[in-house]
């Protein structure tokens, strides 16, 4: 049970873990904190937190929990201003999509608190944003990622790993850096990939025609493209070294596929075909898993 | 009215259109041929087909359409064999995803016949393949793209038209080249991408980690990697040329975007995204066309 809870970002994420920790009555208060007004009005009016304040500093002194829901880009800001503020027994938890940067902001701006700061990521999203978006089921049976490091407070980690647990999430602890190269394997290289094309067609000089003959591989294949420009640019340049390494084994690769296709090698083309085919198929059945991640 | 109509490989696509012209009573008989008497069994059982043939040649003399359903790599050879026992006012068509190399083998292969060759590309499938996918509706609202050239005979061309048009397609006509240019960028490199990537972590030492922490972005973005290998073997070999340059440009595209996040600019990465949500978001209203692409 968390006494006083306090979001600063009441977004999708943020929103969502206020959302399924009320409703599963497993916190006392929570005050949304953000700089838009009418997004925490919002976010009041739905019952997504109890009320709202515009300045965190003077409502995290008394706080069990702060959560971190905002963009990466802002996380650092956010935790120099709070740091004055916090309560000797605060635990502070963030959300943000990469983690080496965040743990890195955090180390420089908590100083003496940063025991009680668990970095973490729950792998769970839709396309829609703000507090409108939240709901209280979005975690259920999704992943969360902690990347506790050698000073982090085991309270503390459990506490979060409990907040998460409570929402319906599967935790796990990872290192900072295998998150941060999983997940620049999963996520952030398909992203780049994927505005990447998006963006070249789009410059061509019959783009028109190329869009209009898009059929549905290309609606599935570039929905990522569709995704928030700032957030991603944020991303990108946070998990900068994992991703520029993922980049070049990625050339790497489709230069070696051109080679094969240049060269009428079939038979190289069909077995990286058949590799790809065989991986996905085998581990990512869409009606068994696709609930769980 | 088609009198007798003979799909060459009775799969998705030339089951799909022998279904529709079917039930809108627009042709006497189907005869379905192919290699796997077991498909073809399913497929007269499942009334795709009025009947079946192992051998093409003794089909073709009295069809009025002859489909070829076949995959590309096979094309060549089927058009070979059919060409001495074709009808002199039969016409040929066929479903291929890229036309230059269909139009040159069709070229080679059916020498004073080749005037009465329309070749085509319905822009619809599914990921299933074989008879028991066929369905009369796969082709309501989609695209089907033809490719005359000089030499085609224009009521052959308007027969194929109409054939389609009869399946509730939206046919439109196109050169052969731009035909290949538009779908090496819409098709066919958005194939090898997700290929490369997949296969790319499928032989990663952490493989497993990789595909664990995958969430419904990874799921869409490599859809297209579960798609047949051989299928699209046949394809990056056929439209090689559209393919290298694009491999070519999106390569230098994919190192700028390197660049960028190397040296840190954000605004550089921003717009990319920015231009690459707004034409997707613009193009594809996956409500507004869903069902017309």
């Amino acid at each position: 049970m968390i006494g006083k809870l306090v979001v600063i970002g009441v977004g999708l994420i943020g929103g969502s873990l206020a959302c399924a920790l009320r409703k599963a009555g497993a916190v006392g208060e929570v005050v949304g904190v953000g700089r838009g007004r009418e997004n925490l009005e919002l976010a009041v009016r739905l019952g997504v937190v109890d009320r709202y304040a515009l300045d965190a500093t003077a409502e995290v002194g008394d706080a069990d929990v702060v959560v971190v829901g905002t963009t990466l880009g802002a996380t650092r800001g956010v935790l120099e201003r709070i740091a004055p503020a916090l309560g000797p027994d605060t635990v502070v938890t963030d959300v943000g999509s990469t983690k080496a940067s965040v743990v890195a902001a955090a180390r420089a701006a908590l100083g003496a608190h940063f025991p009680r700061f668990v970095a973490g990521h729950p792998i769970a999203g839709t396309e829609h944003s703000g507090a409108g978006a939240a709901f209280a089921e979005l975690f259920v049976d999704h992943r969360v990622i902690l990347t506790p490091v050698a000073e982090t407070d085991g309270r503390a980690l459990a506490r979060v790993r409990a907040l998460w647990e409570t929402a319906g999430a599967r935790v796990c602890d990872m290192a900072v850096e295998d998150h941060d190269r999983v997940l620049a394997a999963t996520s952030h290289l398909p992203h780049m990939l994927a505005f990447t094309l998006v963006d070249m067609l789009a410059c061509a000089d019959d783009a028109d025609d190329i869009f209009a003959f898009a059929a549905g591989g290309f609606r599935d294949f570039t929905r990522i493209a569709s995704s928030n420009p700032e957030m991603w640019r944020d991303i990108a340049l946070a998990n900068d070294t994992a991703l520029l390494e993922l980049c070049q084994s990625f050339s790497a690769r489709l230069a070696r596929l051109a080679d094969a296709i240049r060269a009428g090698d079939g038979a190289a083309l069909e077995l990286s075909f058949r590799r790809a085919k065989e991986a996905r198929d085998r581990c990512l059945i869409p009606e068994a898993n696709a609930r769980r991640q």
